[in-house]
């Protein structure tokens, strides 16, 4: 793999990271605060973070070595609504800025698998805004959280459904298992 | 908090988040190739790992925003027993490099509660590299996994501990709860 690419997916890796430490933050606080649906969905994000990382750190693994990876770093620590709404707009900046920058360079290196992955990693990124806005509405809505009983995370992709489907991920398409998150 | 010790603090949370997502990997990787023992004792380390970056997190919240963190970071993907020496390396480095590092800046600044924060995550990592190293000659010398059946986590610092004892954590004093990984 090229170097540019592979500094592209280290740094994406960096930022996974950290936002999903930040999702085992927030869901510990949203436990703490009695959120108990909100922090099933910070955990489930969690797990769709360790998925794409996983993913990532497999595409550079070949390149062994210590490099320095950097990131952009959110640093709140508000009320869950503000959380929810912080987690929101990372997603966002994640797909529409931090993304396609990377892909582009991913694409004008012809490294197709790392441009493959970073564009799954971008619509899974789109859907989550689309689930978390949803959730922010119906909360503020009926003032109080929506009932999330159980979330199901697609161990190929980190799409996240609130129920099984036979025909494997709506997203990636891919009959992978899928983890739950109760 | 002044500026230069937030960002030790910042770049340690980077890390420390990359770690984590390394053991979690690393403990995905070690049950695929069937060493259920050391798998627990990835994911006791991951834990440890959450616990030391949420105290960093909270620490800096009060400097809301978007800033940029860098690390080290290191990629490497071998057979478990090159993970286990390879997660030895990372905390020797990290407690005897980069925490001393940062604790010199923040002792620099006056920065009391940074400071011992950082000071107690550098014990934390000099007792894992103990605990690294005891499992790696013992797997070495038996020519397999030592048994681990569980192990517990202080909620406090990180600490890693076979049983739990009526005093409180051993390296912290306090009297928390200790998550256990089965």
């Amino acid at each position: 793999m090229k170097e540019a690419t592979a500094k592209c997916l280290r740094n994406d890796f960096c930022s996974g990271s950290m936002a999903h430490m930040r999702y085992l933050i927030y869901a510990q606080k949203a436990r703490e605060e009695n959120f108990p649906s909100i922090a099933r969905l910070f955990s489930a994000l969690a797990v769709s973070r360790y998925i794409r990382a996983s993913e990532q750190y497999r595409l550079v693994h070949e390149l062994i070595g210590v490099h320095t990876a950097c990131s952009e770093a959110h640093f709140t620590f508000f009320r869950t609504m503000d959380n929810l709404e912080r987690a929101r707009d990372d997603e966002k900046h994640e797909a529409n800025e931090v993304l396609p920058a990377y892909i582009a360079v991913a694409e004008s290196q012809g490294e197709g698998a790392a441009s493959k992955s970073l564009k799954c990693s971008a619509a899974v990124c789109r859907h989550l805004v689309a689930l978390l806005d949803d959730v922010i509405q119906k909360t503020k809505h009926a003032d109080e959280e929506p009932k999330i009983e159980q979330l199901h995370v697609c161990q190929a992709c980190g799409y996240i459904a609130a129920e099984i489907t036979m025909g494997g991920c709506p997203l990636c398409g891919e009959r992978a298992k899928f983890i739950s998150v109760t």
